[in-house]
């Protein structure tokens, strides 16, 4: 059933401004109708293929002109059902916007397209010595990315996506382009809309343009592995370095089950235990070596055994490639299933508790679950799996993952560390900022007064 | 002339609440009638020292109920006219909410009333090896701080106060009492309304609590100072030293003017040339011994001379002691005069320019000023000053400024880094991001609907 406003005359009016373009062919609605968590498939009415602003401007004033829904569509790699065009109406993909427009190396920053990947916009950075350091699992766009809040595995050293935008080009329902935000590295000018637009999931407008932060590609860095008798043994461990003030690249735990997966995966033979993969660099070799000597200390202090380096750029891109692709590899060993992965993130001290709480949950109902986290940051994914339609293993993974949300907010923690609302954690978020959805609401009513942008998402 | 709205009832009303708490002695109306820019003077119709969060929420309840405006006040340290109760009204002094409530070192974070001091915080966090560190010169709140989005010396390093801010507790008017953020390190859970109130001087509601972020004291540290030959010297060794990735916890630059106001006021015998005074910290004393050789080698290279260090904490001190007092020494130099200090922040690579440009214009207009500059943020400030009465030199004062705004905005930056828009940098705001303020506007609507939150400000 097409949405009622997906007339004749708006098809016409689509048409015509964006002939070929405009596609309504199954196999492509399809493609835009689910996202990475392959939770279900919900076909837009049609998918328009955007390669401008312009083509973006045009989009939005025929959709607000129309009152058609649309979801903005860049990678397709969110986890969290916010690409499922729950009211049908039109998948706006941004994945042609994909040009990197300016870099300027003495001030740290490039100006992107939305469409741009983070591998790719690296992949041009890199000749220049400078890197965009959020790096999520996927191969996400900067617009997908802003818009999810992402982060990953260098969020402990560079912060998140949020703390990487310095401005944002946004075209709002309706087809008005604003300039929010400053390339300046700081500013205090007024409200914060550029920070309202991050995280917002597509419900706000469309992000065609991000000014982002860039980093000095570390000059000497080394890669630690060290195993722990258990989860909480490596949880006390990460937060000794952090208290260390050894700023890790990276410091991210993986348990038992996900390095079985990673070693069947990709062929490795990374000791079977919980593990803490950790990442460390410095501005002179003589500087490195002092770093890993107090981090080699603080492990063996803690209990970390069979500690291994990996100094060479090959090795240390192995061991990386390998928690990017943990999530690929738990869904290899269970084909057929569909995942659910969690991203609590709480206060550092209440980490291993959570983590244990969750674990000894999922074992009291039977459940198979694995763990990685990242660590630093007080957040973790628990993933886990059932055939899609046996739906009592599935309740049971609804009420286990409750409880873990419950025990979280009390700890003062959020039910989304960095995967973002979407259509699943609706009641999750109503429950960790039920007073302030009526203000959210109010701001979507500000920039969205039709309500037409990524409708039913968020609340 | 009292505002209209501050009637028999109002005030009956507000006493019987309050009763000794709510002053209206002319001593305590013009103490909070003006902010440290002193430019002008307007008293509030009666001051609140609030105590707790159920004062701010039933000052809040009344004003709402009688249309009275409120300005929140803490440490009244702002520059821009932030306080300027411009429409009457109430003060509502919140320093006396000046509990640190709960320190949480394992979790790298502690829970503060709005009112307490940067310092304050520090001298309890210090024997835990903690440090909040965002430091701007003056001794301002936390709460202060989160609504300018103050920043500093340690910004480069450690971010803004928007960046060191996990959750804020605030309070609307009419007395609606709300949490934002999350007190886990990262989220991704909804709009960014925490943000929205980090910044908003006051326009929004009253923040009565704030969970902040806490880093490790750096172990081993040292200072490091470089005179050069001009300022365009010493800035581009600044952006040598953050290209190199040596992560200086402070690179401030200090022009010959500034230094030499400094020794009058200290009695120190600083080199009277422009300078860059840096700080870099390291987890063991050879780590510490290998950044200082790269940032000794990056000096010499740039032209750097006299390079002196200091490594005791009594030394050390002195430096930041001198960089903090930097604006008290030019205005004690200027007995009887006003004073205003620009703090435009443009992207790296432009920030030598701008100081020339800004520099060129002002000794063309025979005006007398002094630069200081957090730069490796790309944020200067010079200061003006002239007796209050000279209309002629602050007319000239306001075209160099002006001038400067538009150099800065065409060069991506912004027209405040640090000290916030208030009542004096309206216009440039509009000029930074008019097709933005409707939305801005509508935002203040939605959590203000009466408009009585610090009236006239911002917009
Ligand atoms: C294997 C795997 C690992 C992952 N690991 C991580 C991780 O470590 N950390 C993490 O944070 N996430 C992770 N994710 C989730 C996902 O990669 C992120 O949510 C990512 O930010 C999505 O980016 P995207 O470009 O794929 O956006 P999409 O999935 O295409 O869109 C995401 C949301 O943003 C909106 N949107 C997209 N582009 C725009 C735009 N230009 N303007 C406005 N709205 C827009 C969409 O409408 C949608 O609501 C992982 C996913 C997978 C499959
Ligand atoms: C010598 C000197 C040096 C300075 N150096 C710097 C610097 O390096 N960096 C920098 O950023 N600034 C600097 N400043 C400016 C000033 O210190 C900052 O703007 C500071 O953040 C103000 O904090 P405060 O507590 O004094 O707030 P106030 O001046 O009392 O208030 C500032 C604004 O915030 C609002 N407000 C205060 N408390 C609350 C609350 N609890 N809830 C809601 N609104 C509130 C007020 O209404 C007002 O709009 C300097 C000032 C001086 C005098």
């Amino acid at each position: 059933m097409p949405h009622p406003n997906f007339t004749a005359d708006a098809l016409h009016a689509l048409t015509e401004r964006f002939g070929e373009r405009l596609k309504m062919t199954e196999a492509v609605r399809e493609q835009h109708g689910r996202d990475e968590s392959r939770e279900g498939t919900v076909l837009p009415d049609a998918v328009l293929f955007a390669e401008s602003e312009q083509d973006v401007v045009d989009a939005l004033r025929l959709a607000q002109e129309y009152a058609l829904p649309v979801v903005p569509w860049a990678a397709g790699s969110s986890l969290e059902g916010q690409l499922l065009p729950v009211q049908g109406g039109l998948s706006l993909d941004v994945s042609g916007l994909n040009q990197v427009l300016d870099v300027r190396p003495a001030s740290f920053q490039a100006t992107v397209q939305a469409g741009v990947t983070y591998p790719e916009l690296n992949r041009q950075l890199r000749r220049g010595g400078l890197f965009f350091p959020v790096d999520p699992g996927a191969e996400a766009s900067l617009g997908g990315m802003a818009s999810t809040n992402a982060s990953g595995t260098a969020a402990v050293r560079y912060g998140t996506t949020r703390d990487n935008i310095l401005g944002l080009r946004v075209v709002l329902s309706g087809g008005e382009v604003l300039d929010l935000g400053s390339q300046a590295r700081k500013t205090a000018a007024g409200y914060d809309l550029r920070g309202l637009f991050i995280g917002a999931e597509g419900t706000l407008g469309v992000i065609t343009q991000l000014t982002v932060r860039l980093h000095p590609l570390p000059a000497h860095v080394a890669v630690l592995r060290a195993a722990f008798a258990d989860i909480a043994q490596a949880a006390a461990c990460a937060a000794h370095i952090m208290g260390a003030a050894l700023q890790p690249e990276r410091l991210e735990l993986i348990d038992a089950g996900e390095i079985a997966a990673v070693n069947a995966y990709l062929g490795r033979d990374y000791p079977e235990s919980p593990t803490l993969w950790m990442e460390f660099a410095a501005p002179t070799p003589g500087s490195l070596e002092e770093t890993l000597g107090v981090a080699r200390e603080l492990c063996a202090e803690s209990g970390g055994q069979g500690l291994q380096e990996a100094h060479s750029e090959a090795e240390r891109a192995a061991v990386w490639e390998a928690r990017h692709k943990a999530y690929y590899a738990i869904t290899a060993q269970h084909p057929g299933h569909a995942f659910l992965t969690t991203d609590l993130c709480v206060p550092l001290e209440y980490l291993p508790e959570l983590v244990a709480f969750s674990h000894g949950l999922a074992q009291e109902s039977g459940l198979d679950t694995s763990v990685v986290g990242h660590v630093g940051d007080g957040n973790f994914h628990v993933t886990f799996h059932a055939p899609a339609e046996d739906a009592a293993t599935w309740q049971a993974i609804h009420a286990v993952y409750d409880k873990m949300v419950t025990r979280a907010l009390a700890a003062g923690g959020t039910c989304t560390g960095e995967h973002g609302v979407g259509l699943h954690k609706r009641g999750h978020l109503a429950r960790e900022h039920g007073p302030a959805l009526p203000y959210m609401r109010a701001v979507k009513a500000a920039f969205d007064p039709l309500g037409i942008m990524n409708p039913g998402k968020i609340f």
